[in-house]
């Protein structure tokens, strides 16, 4: 016998947080659609060979690998000892779950490379997932909501993500979220000028550390790996300094100009700004230039950002950047793309929490047909389709049940009219109707009640 | 390095295929809702333990398995020889790939019994996964559109099912589908009746093998196993007697009578007939008892259905029927039940083949802003922001392409309105409007544009 708990990390979707999802997918297609982003849907399954060492080896523990199928035991030699799962799950698995959209959307470009019309912009909605350790707002399947231009350098492109970003918290009505903007050649930069002599990978993993364990900790770490106390000084000064992104631009210009390095990475933050400030002043608003943005093990190589609530201990609702090496992975000539990422359940949890989310997302079933025997059955069914020709959503419980019974089902399923047919009712060509919400119950013809609802304008759509 | 194909079995949906699919999604999901059904997500992953054992050894083989994480080997004998595979996939995969949308289904009632209402009415749209070998119209990811009604006894659910079977296709333009009906009690009885004594899942399986291998092979298969050629004819009798419904089921009563059976079975499949006749009477034409409709491995306790073109080598775009016993795989008492499966992509693949997909389905990108230096860019964006404010799907293509290069991009991705940004335009206060359909080109003032599309009443919608 078998238990019917899921596999932990794993959730279902009941009707109600179905529609509330819903809600927050269609916000964000509406606004892709309208930026020109196409749909693209990459199949859940990929190469494990595709997969692997994308994200660093963290990256690869965390991704799902399917068994070969057949008898996979029988050309195989199991080896013995520490790292041996390691060596053997190649030998045993060839596939796996995709961990991120990114990625995918690589191999689809690299494939239909020849026909594409670049820039290629696309968006997709779906599922990720991330053999992580389940916690608190973390499961192992999740949504992404991404948009990709894949084939400009330009960086117009950056700014329109960032201005759909701030339409995105602003249609959902998440007022504050602030748009970390930051650039890795910056911080490529920062470590070699300073003569950090750690590995690049190394300096943006202590600075993501920063939020969690403080600013103190994380330089402690860098000072042990060789960091000279000067140049954390320095560092630490161009981090904190003034929150405004104008004035922010400027000490970098000035440390830049002391430096005497090529200014082309802040060049492209001020472009990125202007930009934006064009489409939209308060989007500009909320840009904030975050030297200490350094976005882990990813695959970014120009500006980069995060979207986040000051103060808030909920993490980011989501990132992107740049990315112009990610067709190399393929085996193919680099291709400039940038591209930005939304958590859907981040974006969910956080909704729910602060109670924003529309109370009426759920589809209402509008009426429920009650024949109180089978011989009548067959009348309501000409209700029924009446009030389904006019897309009213209707359904029928099938005689059998007591009033009562009927009545709570109706109550719980917050359908609004139940629609009562007897004998009496059938002699009388009446129908009893009873509104649910207002307890209000008559006695008419079944035409009254038709106007009444087209009255309403109640239609049925898809959720 | 890594090639960009995809595992065999997989596929990327193009934005052209994923509108086209959204198309046949959408015309499920309006149906659905509008007969009371309440969408609900189950995840991609759930226990083995829940997955195996539900459609016998033939669908364990086709469940992909997920490797367990960390060092799996660390704890596990390495057993050799014969079956090893088996065994050992029993000790280092704990989760699998759904295989349906039913048995999930299933599992979220069992956790959620107490408090559900009943009988519970939910669609799903959604992807499964089977390892099967590859082939034309067989994928390995594929999505199912299911309807399911947990808790009610009544056939008047079955019923229901058939007339939503009847308007999908006909929403859809596919006409001639029969809706195929017959009930598992039916061929118990024959099975048992007739002496035939092998088991009924043989029974079933080779009855399904009819359509493939024709029925004088497949009888000649039965003879093998102990069935007396006479009850062979009789069943051969029974199962190409008369194409009419209630012709066929006078002829089943007359053999029930004959041989003194209850006629339980046959009472329900008439008020099924009723029902569905009260409905539409197109919808009761198009059904066909078929006592040679088995649907081999499944769960099935009563009714069985499947939809299918006549003479068509096309399979079936789906079935189901009542499984009343689903609950007990969960170690918890019945609750009578009866659902339907639509395969989504046999429908996608048919419509394409037939050329009825919409040509229209691609969300038209209406507006391609032309910006000719960087100095207007910051000028375009403000039209740009006009026409999103309108609900007008537009984009900007950034300055630095040769006119020839964005008119392409633009006829490529089908963009009717292409909008030239020059000096001139701007010293005049104009913009040059191209139309890339007819080809006609003109200066006039952006409010001129603006009044244009919204006279022709586009707007913005997601796919």
């Amino acid at each position: 016998m078998t238990s019917p708990n899921l596999p932990a990390g794993f959730r279902d979707l009941s009707p109600k947080v179905f529609a509330e999802r819903k809600h927050i997918t269609t916000t964000l297609e509406k606004i892709f659609v309208r930026h020109g982003f196409s749909p693209l849907e990459t199949p859940a399954v990929e190469h494990l060979s595709t997969l692997l060492g994308k994200y660093g080896s963290e990256g690869d523990r965390l991704i799902f690998k399917i068994l070969n199928s057949g008898d996979f035991l029988a050309s195989v030699e199991v080896p013995k000892g520490e790292g041996a799962s390691r060596a053997f799950t190649r030998e045993i698995s060839k596939r796996g779950l995709r961990f991120d959209l990114t990625v995918p959307m690589g191999g689809y470009v690299a494939r239909n490379r020849h026909k594409l019309q670049f820039p290629f912009k696309r968006y997709q909605i779906d599922r990720v997932w991330r053999a992580d350790r389940p916690q608190k707002g973390r499961y192992r399947e999740f949504y992404q909501g991404d948009i990709d231009i894949v084939g400009s350098s330009s960086c117009y492109h950056e700014a329109t993500l960032l201005v759909i970003a701030a339409e995105v918290f602003n249609a959902l009505g998440i007022d504050g979220v602030r748009l970390h903007l930051n650039d890795r050649r910056i911080l490529q930069t920062l470590n070699t000028q300073m003569q950090m002599g750690a590995s690049e990978v190394f300096f943006y993993q202590t600075l993501d550390k920063i939020d969690h364990i403080g600013q103190e900790a994380a330089f402690e770490l860098l000072a042990k790996h060789g960091y000279q106390p000067k140049a954390l000084d320095k560092l630490g000064t161009l981090i904190t300094s003034c929150d405004n992104s104008a004035q922010k631009l400027n000490t970098l210009h000035r440390y830049y100009e002391e430096e005497n390095l090529s200014t082309k990475p802040l060049e492209s933050i001020a472009k990125i700004l202007a930009y934006v400030r064009s489409f939209s002043e308060k989007a500009y608003q909320s840009i904030k230039i975050d030297l200490q943005l350094a976005r882990g093990m990813d695959y970014y190589t120009g500006a980069i950002f995060e979207m986040k609530l000051p103060e808030s201990s909920l993490g980011s609702f989501g990132g992107g950047g740049r990315y112009d090496h990610l067709m190399e992975v393929f085996d193919q000539p680099s291709l400039p793309s940038t591209g930005i990422s939304f958590g859907i359940d981040r974006i969910h949890d956080y909704l729910k929490t602060m109670g924003r989310l529309p109370s009426d997302t759920q589809g209402k079933l509008l009426v429920l047909l009650a024949p109180m025997e089978s011989a009548i059955e067959h009348d309501a069914i000409q209700y029924l389709k009446q009030l389904h020709a006019a897309n009213i959503a209707a359904e029928l419980y099938p005689a059998g049940k007591r009033m009562k019974h009927i009545l709570s089902y109706a109550h719980k399923k917050n359908i609004p009219w139940v629609v009562i047919i007897g004998n009496e009712e059938i002699a009388n060509n009446q129908i009893t109707m009873k509104n649910m919400e207002t307890g209000m119950q008559k006695k008419c013809n079944f035409a009254e009640l038709m106007a009444l609802l087209k009255e309403s304008a109640f239609t049925t759509q898809p959720l």
